[in-house]
């Protein structure tokens, strides 16, 4: 599980060989410990003319204390949203330009725009979309850890965004860059009394959380306040009580592919703590095989625990009410399913349908507070990528631009700003924990 | 331009050593050539119940002379439109895991569906949704030159798949794959009376028609019955004017980008021809630098020629009603203009704005029975890319389901399948040409 070339690669002897054969060189990612400052440093704002996101972020960097002085920044944010034709991304190239080599490592880029689909011309929206392709780029030109992402921004949501720029910021999001995220007009957005204890007060269900990403995702939201319902199947009875134990949280079994899982899961939650504020759909399993050699068996399973399951639950919670306003659903998806992968027709179909799910329940789960989104991630270090042959393993872990792989803790952030009571204007969105990995569809 | 490691690869010898050294053996793909049947083999077609592009597909397989029978197949298509829910799913598997292996070399497989967004339920849409994963990773999958694509078709739009179907399954499509094809209700689909010459009687423009892909796009038109209005730079003039001789056409010298330009080509088209039913926007140019190092020059002439020159043309050509009904506006963006690229964010800034462009006239223009579309070249065998650094080179050209560039004649065939008067229900789409390279967002 430990990527030894890249603790060499950052050590004194390492880093001068690292640089002398031109090797890739896996910078340290600035992560998020208990009480970090959003940032480090000071942060560089600036708009195109017209733009109407300027203010609301200003009101937030200030309010976060952050200083906008000095000549390295931690991060430069640009508010394009008063370009209104292509004519005007040249302001993007005079605030890039100068300012591209004053950023500190792990620094961030952020760019605001509005919805392509909520432009009032095509003139404006093809210059929105092409934000896109520069956002990306920076991605994957500055380096050093930099996160690159584009939020778009709904005319009407711009009192949403707080959540999202404070995780684009903070250390939560180091393995999170080349994203579109998409800010709407929310029911209800409710900034937390305390920005480090967002989900305080509030019930988290965690499937799969006995080890790897799961564990990680119940650790994060017990962390950030959250009383942790921690599932799994009961052959990982043991791993799952150690982790229960840790975060203060319950521990319960059940293999969610039997006959009534849904029902029995509803009753424990009705019965034992009323309702579930935040469901993370985290189990899935892979067995892999192209499909002229898979048995219906691994086809079967695979759909069934990574997607049907989780329609079944998600019904079954929503019909009995269990799930209360304000409520969050959040998938785990794959890159597979973004990309479809040889020898996983059967997972990245799965994953596909848990974009489908995201994209589709959105719009009808809008009208009850409640959001659904889902995370995507890319090579995740966990025992699972551990296995794989050496050659794709490595390959995994440096096409990306941090040249190196995720921790289960970025997939598990990244849930948690899905999971805030503040990020009521984030709902339909696929995010990928990928480090800007390369591939893609 | 020759890729001489694919050559050998396909050579007597070539191939042992190939196998021998479990190198990547990029097959020799089927390209289309005047008079050639849509496929060499029989087609093997099957759907889930209650589809409703079965027998669409099977009329158009019949009135093509195409059989069913035999073991081994040139195509194998389902019809998924009938999967109202993830457990449905599992048709797909009885279908493809016993037929994998009966896909011949530079096979097809098209699998059909209705969109999500036209989905009744959120279970529907997210099955559908799930086909995208399944469709990708047999790309992946199969090898051999084989492609593979999901097309939805929105209800309604049941008689507009017939163009769709012939290009995919042709020789045509030999280095699309991977892709996402969404065909709707159409204002006019007119079959032609011959499909070997679709574009009788139409007049189409290709801008940077001199060379490379512009020259391919150029004779492809022509050779399918437009008569071609050539354009070009002056600078070009030679080699535009070989283009235009040899495929009976006109020339037409041009810098688009000086002041007055796209009036003067409005004037040029109305006065000489009267109209344009095909206009392809393939002029673009690079000017790669990473942004630090970027002189504003670069930024804004590459912008210009690749994106807001393009937008003046289209309107000022709308604007005379130069394009009549049934027109076709065909965009070129680029895979570096979906994933970002760097050194490029200017180009991918551009490109990424002809999606948006292509997105947001859509709407517009079908009002006026116009559609509007783009492709999305990977990594083309040109002059361009055969400046490019020999590892650089060689990774775009092996980084894909194909193993091998593609030629400008396959960006030209795509471009030609959106032209074509049956291509009415084809509009807002942006298809990559790219062998399903592993490169995405």
């Amino acid at each position: 599980m430990s990527d030894r070339y890249a603790s060499f690669a950052n050590s004194g002897p390492g880093r001068a060989v690292v640089k002398r054969l031109g090797l890739p060189a896996p910078p340290r990612l600035r992560r998020y410990h208990l009480g970090d400052p959003l940032v480090p440093g000071p942060v560089l704002l600036d708009s195109a003319p017209g733009g109407r996101l300027h203010e609301p972020v200003r009101e937030i960097l200030k309010a976060a204390g952050i200083g906008d002085g000095g000549e390295r920044y931690s991060a430069l944010i640009f508010d394009a949203s008063g370009v209104t034709d292509s004519t005007g991304l040249r302001a993007l190239y005079d605030f890039f330009h100068p300012h591209a080599r004053s950023l500190t490592s792990s620094g961030r880029v952020i760019v605001l725009g509005t919805p392509p689909e909520a432009c009032d011309s095509p003139r404006e929206a093809t210059a929105q979309r092409a934000l896109e392709g520069l956002t990306r780029s920076i991605g994957k030109e500055f380096g050093r850890g930099t996160t690159a992402q584009l939020v778009y921004v709904t005319p009407g949501a711009e009192s949403a965004i707080e959540s999202t720029v404070r995780f684009l910021l903070s250390g939560r999001s180091a393995y999170v860059s080349g994203q579109v995220i998409r800010i709407g007009p929310a029911a209800a957005v409710n900034p937390p009394a305390d920005w480090e204890r967002p989900l305080d007060g509030k019930i988290a269900l965690v499937t799969g959380a006995a080890r790897g990403i799961g564990a990680a995702i119940a650790r994060v939201l017990a962390r950030d306040g959250a009383q942790v319902i921690a599932l799994d199947v009961p052959a990982a009875g043991d791993a799952l009580a150690a982790v229960a134990n840790d975060i203060r949280g319950t521990a319960y079994q059940l293999d969610l592919t039997t006959a009534g899982a849904p029902d029995r899961l509803a009753d424990h939650i009705g019965g034992r703590h009323g309702r579930v504020d935040i469901v993370v759909h985290n189990a899935g399993i892979t067995r892999d095989k192209t499909i002229a050699r898979m048995d219906a068996d691994r086809w079967d399973s695979v759909l069934d625990v990574n997607l049907s399951s989780q329609e079944r639950i998600n019904e079954i919670l929503l019909d009995r009410g269990l799930i209360p306003d304000g409520g969050r659903l959040i998938g785990v998806a794959s890159i597979a399913g973004i990309a479809g992968n040889r020898g996983q027709t059967n997972y990245a179909t799965s994953k596909a349908g848990v974009i489908g799910l995201v994209r589709s329940m959105a719009p009808v789960l809008a009208e009850r507070g409640i959001t659904i989104n889902a995370v995507a991630p890319g090579f995740i270090e966990t025992r699972m990528t551990a296995k794989m042959p050496m050659m794709l393993r490595e390959a995994g872990r440096r096409m990306n631009s941090m040249s190196q792989g995720g921790l289960p803790i970025d997939v598990a952030e990244t849930i948690g700003w899905f999971a805030s009571p503040a990020s009521g204007g984030i709902t339909g969105n696929v995010v990928r924990v990928c480090g800007q990995s390369l591939l893609g569809a």
